[in-house]
């Protein structure tokens, strides 16, 4: 199915190739690569990762709700309130309930916690244009078209709180 | 900086729609999005994630020394070698010293690991079809040059042992 650079050695299949070209470890290895580099600066300035995404999140919209952040910060739900309770500790947000629904907790940013924002979007501004720079910005364009299409279909706001059908073949040998 | 889609409201900053155009946040909500739909079908057959990125590493390439594993991976290497462990339990790997270097280990399927390793290929290529009709084939087909670019330039293999430099502007307020 994929081209052979190589000739086929002994104790090698017919599947070589497969991995380096497979969409999902592509996605994979080059978020994983981008975001390295950038968790770097984002703990040089002393704040976790879960954090920054609970940060840039905010800084877009102030004043979400828990299960609106969770989805958009890619995080478990249980994990999100506990970031929160320790974010709320450094002052970096407060949490009010909803005026119209009192059950509901909204998060809002605190005059720190917005600094803070703004430095690390900036720093993140910074890296992304990098990156953009290098894979040129009309590819990047279209990277970005087709992956929010993809966020769109597969994200974590696709997904219906309970699970998700994808075509899983019969069990067989090929 | 970006476009603003709704009227910015009280208590939300310049910064609104940062997140939702971002490509390190795209790039991980797709990544997360489809790899959990996948993930599950793995699962469904009584392999663990890291077993499958292993078998689908040695399945393309049999014999592979626990570095070379380690960055296709996507693993730290002591935990890759805890996987390995825990494979060879199972009889789905062997573990040889090279025959040129006895320091040196390579790791190789079992019939039963090349076996399983297949069907769950098959599998993946299965999911990674119905990804890409949904975006199209010429969008998929660009999507994954400009990933694999990326990858060159930012993923496990490019990243040397020691650190990596990233542009990092002085600390200030925006």
């Amino acid at each position: 199915m994929t081209a052979h650079k190589h000739p086929p050695e002994a104790g090698q299949t017919a599947d070589q190739g497969f991995v380096r070209h497979y969409l999902l470890y592509l996605l994979a290895a080059a978020s994983e690569g981008v975001s390295t580099e950038f968790h770097a600066q984002v703990r040089a300035r002393g704040v976790r990762v879960p954090e920054w995404r609970i940060l840039a999140c905010l800084a877009d919209e102030d004043g979400q709700m828990v299960t609106q952040l969770a989805a958009l910060a890619l995080m478990e739900q249980s994990r999100l309130t506990k970031i929160i309770d320790q974010m709320a500790d450094k002052k970096l947000v407060t949490r009010r309930s909803d005026e119209r629904d009192r059950r509901r907790v909204r998060v809002f940013l605190t005059a720190t916690g917005r600094s803070l924002a703004r430095e690390l979007v900036e720093d993140a501004r910074i890296h992304e244009a990098g990156i953009i720079d290098q894979i040129s910005p009309a590819q990047a364009a279209i990277l970005k078209h087709v992956l929010a299409r993809i966020v769109a279909l597969h994200g974590p706001e696709a997904r219906p709180a309970g699970e998700r059908r994808t075509t899983r073949p019969a069990e067989e040998e090929s």
